[in-house]
């Protein structure tokens, strides 16, 4: 607590130097405005009393408070059930961490909470936004367009057709599943099914066209609605185990929803691969590993991708508005997918 | 987004009741200094249009941002590792959106980032604070104190002896443990070991001083540290068996220690209880339940003490300093520790 008795202060670089307060403020903040060799003698008055700006006081001028808010449109039941968002949330915290930037997590119950984020948003509390998991009916986006402020997505907006200035970091969800797909029919395999994940977000109706991409004339019978959790995944290898004889693979649209299709495989005394084979999408450890059998599946590097979200919001926090020369930060990054093998497929 | 273009303003309010729009904003805003006939005229005015306070423009006059943070004082990597701490959350979260406020959860890498923590919180960016996990040397009680808002601990602060100002919730850690060591004792078990929590942390060294309540004359070779986490269980797990001949009972500090614990005595061969018996902390379900054999262990009510946490901090925060018939809030809240029996003591 001495510490801050002992700080040198504005006004001693302000004395050392020769200037007013307000001159090395400025020289402190950016240094608009101030002619080189003034600004030069306050930087060597900086160096020379190891003067640290107060944060507080220069969030009044700069306008930054050094805090990005993280909003996961999911209940915070989900969030902590759900290792992705964990995973996620890990690169997210690295990356803003390594830029002395704090990550202030906003939790909600449920969707109509989502209107109390948005005035917090308003409320002038953070530099900008990374948010992930959205729905299509969510005005979360909404809300925060009325924040103005910089926002990143996590998966692609529903409304984004990738060609326009949302920025977003994304996995390429539609290529995995084709990947997986290719994978099962190369195996010989005639009757394959695909239990989807949350169809009101793009990553689940992007695998479900890498399923259709691959099997055009797919029977729609062999397609199940599931919501990215394990139960969901044992509801909809029930409903497929009882509507289609002769099922002898299954595409589910991420680990977790494997997972619970697994248990219904086997508690139907039925044999993975040999009866039906089961394909995955994350490669979320240590679970995949730790299934029985351990789970074939399209390996997306996910703490990457939270890494990458804050480094493109950290980007466009920094770019300034007169700096021409900073490249545009691309509007969507995709990245890439690849197909790990166990022994479930 | 039309919504707001339709909804009355506070110009269309003070148009009314024929008042200035300040007149309006203090009415709104809790009513000091302004005549009662005045005050009804604009209440009427403000139920005959609907007219919702614009929120931002509320906090600008009330200073209240109807946020509060959160902060764990553990890397965010432990936070997500640990379900103890999604339980407490849950009970925060739950607690705070019932009150339509926001927790805002601020999280970190570890320790180094405290003082960045200190920093957002002085910055007016919530109401007030719930801190939990706190560790002795941790500099955020300090940082916290000078940002002058008001806080609310999970855990009792190891600098409170429990008779000053200092609110908090926490669990009868001590008698637990006595209860745990007693039912060990009453099993006929002569050689009860310990093995501890993080004992920087007050739940630790409560629990330590539990175990000694019933056993003061004990081997100081029958404790073990461990930390809390399954890996710490294991670590001192193999200590007590390799020092500790004769060892027939084990009190683990948590439940996620015990888990450790008894991997290791599966991987020595040993049976649990007839060999060892082994009693946890917190009845962490699914994972009390899921162990072999399933644990006997000391339950506490988590998610309560998160609920019970956000109550004491909103309490706090809507007492008016004016308001003297409101009673004082307790200083600290200790909730009670039961045994819950299972099969591995």
């Amino acid at each position: 607590m001495t510490e801050t008795a002992s700080r040198p202060t504005l006004e001693a670089v302000a004395a050392r130097a020769g200037v007013s307060r307000a001159t090395v403020s400025r020289v402190v903040n950016g240094g608009e405005g101030v002619r080189e060799p003034l600004a030069e003698r306050v930087r060597r008055a900086v160096a020379e009393l190891g003067y640290v700006p107060n944060q507080a006081a220069r969030s009044l001028v700069t306008k930054r408070h050094d805090a990005v808010a993280v909003v996961v449109a999911e209940p915070e039941s989900r969030v902590f059930a759900d290792p992705f968002f964990a995973l996620q949330l890990r690169g997210i915290s690295k990356e803003l961490t390594a830029h002395d930037t704090q990550l202030v997590l906003l939790l909600t119950e449920g969707r109509e909470d989502h209107a109390r984020v948005g005035r917090y948003l308003a409320g002038g509390h953070v530099d900008g936004a990374l948010v992930f998991s959205l729905h299509f009916d969510d005005p979360l986006p909404g809300l925060i367009q009325r924040a103005g402020m910089p926002v990143v997505f996590g998966g692609r907006p529903g409304w984004s057709d990738g060609t326009d200035e949302v920025v977003y970091v994304d996995s390429d969800n539609r290529g995995g599943a084709r990947r997986a797909v290719r994978h099962l029919v190369g195996l010989g395999r005639g009757r394959v099914g695909h239990i989807t994940g949350a169809l009101d977000q793009t990553s689940a109706v992007d695998r479900l066209e890498g399923y259709r991409d691959v099997l055009p004339d797919a029977d729609p019978a062999l397609v199940a609605e599931g919501d990215f959790t394990p139960a969901g995944g044992e509801r909809a290898m029930r409903e497929l185990l009882d509507r289609c004889p002769g099922l002898d693979a299954v595409f589910a649209a991420n680990d977790l929803t494997a997972s619970g299709a697994l248990r219904v495989l086997r508690e139907r005394g039925l044999r993975v691969p040999d009866d039906i084979a089961v394909v995955g999408f994350d490669d979320m450890l240590p679970l995949a590993e730790q299934t029985d059998p351990p789970l074939t599946t399209v390996r997306q590097d996910i703490e990457e991708m939270g890494r990458l979200m804050a480094r493109l919001l950290l980007d466009r926090l920094d770019r300034r508005p007169a700096d021409g020369t900073a490249a545009d930060p691309p509007s969507g990054v995709v990245l890439p997918t690849t197909l790990v093998r166990r022994a479930s497929a």
